[in-house]
């Protein structure tokens, strides 16, 4: 299923996306006579329940016709536009990316012993078709960072490898928008926490619908030309290994978004460095997942 | 006026400090027909009027024995069990921090150019005399740092420092717990960012009762034994500077809270180094806002 969160006469809806039509879920159920979740966050919190009451109501194929809005006609926004933690992103979580990094942004050369995480705040999450601003007078060197979202699904502590992947809801792409010259004292949070910095969706594929979240092919393209591509089987740390660190001293709750780290191919590595600039249309592509598009505009 | 959040009956209330007790807002503000905000982020949220509202009834005395229940009885909570983005840290913003820290941590040996920025989530808050939990297997290094906590007030972005204390709603106390051995790729998330490393409190004093948030002695006391000691002068960069930086990239929203940053005498730096352990007690004291007091357990 792909849920989404999309713009209805001014107000967020939840809604599902069916063929080339978003159905409103809170209105199908309301067509059943049942009652849905409101809004993602919620629809997360209240699943497995909520998502097996979307499921059945997607039987229902008279009662949809009338919930549905073709695609093409709506708004997307971030699927999740707060969440309880904003972004945490992990960092240097691709071998070739830990060797492009150290050559060009003095970070590590060795791959790293244990994940190495950082945290986007909520104001910094836009959705599909949103802007990235790009504000001159602070940053000459705004990055881009194809990144696979993984959702989680269910408040956790302490959970173990094995376990872990019961607790993912689902799946998004994440652009982990890095201004490159605002990294300070070795920090990474003002530079890639910044208004914007988080385009996340189109959309949240869940759980089951991804036979293998560790064998996705994940690209970025800049104005229709690749700059990254590789498979999410090259992580370092997987999503198991990713939740098993974190829960063992972080609790993580359900709308927690772990950005699980970029492969090579950043701006900042190529030679010659390239940035983003206004005008530019940046897109997130990820296997099974889907396309997260957005472009560049002036602050 | 020295806002709380404190429990009664297992649940989350809002009240004020007068004297030894704590008058329950909510119950003040209906004992006099009026209603008044539930919990502390919406009182922030629909500050200055709440606030002014708040101070209006603080001169009905025959209503607020009414409303009262004696300090002593009462379990205070952290006043914002959640912010919008948990805890907006500052590193480095002590002069004799930086050279302490480069010292023992491998931190840079100048003064920072621009504010070190991490955050800590929601979810490692803890009030007054609640616990920090000491997991002996995952950190060998549990560290303190006593720090001035600003509360932002009013949704703001690209604010000057000249405006900027404008956007103050109150002070408190943070200790920023910090795990030494647990810095990963010289990121600080995860090191400071555990379930119950954001001790915050006692309470939120309301701006207008601090005359310069510049001028308060801040200390930090292990055992009865004092370990840092310090005056919030000694910022590098002021609370205005932070703001500024901090708001030219990221909105700031009612209730972030911004932690500013520890003066010398932390644990790691100390010689020979000291850490915390099981049966510890520690406070941070701040002159005109509070003492906030925690204690150490094993996990």
């Amino acid at each position: 299923m792909k849920l989404v969160t999309y713009e209805r006469e001014g107000q967020r809806r939840l809604g599902v996306i069916v063929a080339d039509s978003v159905v409103d879920l809170p209105d199908l159920a309301a067509a059943a006579g049942k009652t849905c979740p409101q809004d993602m966050l919620s629809f997360i919190q209240q699943s497995p329940g909520a998502l097996e009451l979307a499921k059945a109501l997607l039987t229902k194929a008279d009662l949809m016709a009338r919930s549905s809005i073709p695609l093409s006609q709506t708004k997307l926004l971030a699927p999740l536009p707060q969440t309880p933690k904003g972004v945490i992103g992990v960092g240097l979580n691709y071998v070739a990316h830990v060797a492009e990094s150290s050559r060009t942004m003095e970070t590590q050369k060795d791959v790293p012993s244990h994940p190495v995480i950082f945290i986007k705040p909520s104001t910094s999450i836009v959705g599909p078709e949103e802007a990235i601003v790009h504000d001159a007078q602070l940053t000459k060197m705004l990055d881009w960072e194809a990144e696979l979202g993984a959702v989680i699904g269910r408040r956790c502590r302490n959970v173990s490898e094995t376990e872990a992947m019961d607790y993912v809801f689902g799946y998004t792409c994440v652009n982990d928008v890095s201004a490159r010259d605002l990294r300070h004292g070795g920090q990474w949070c003002f530079a890639k926490g910044q208004d914007t910095y988080a385009p996340m969706g189109p959309w949240i594929v869940t759980a089951d619908e991804i036979a293998d979240a560790h064998d996705l092919d994940i690209s970025l393209v800049l104005n229709g030309v690749e700059k990254q591509k590789s498979n999410t089987r090259h992580m370092i740390f997987n999503i198991p290994k990713l939740i098993a660190h974190l829960s063992s001293g972080i609790t993580l709750e359900p709308g927690d978004v772990i950005a699980t780290g970029t492969p090579e191919g950043v701006g900042i590595s190529r030679t010659p460095p390239e940035f983003m600039k206004a005008g530019d249309v940046v897109e997130v592509v990820i296997e099974s997942v889907g396309t997260l598009r957005n472009h560049v505009i002036a602050a």
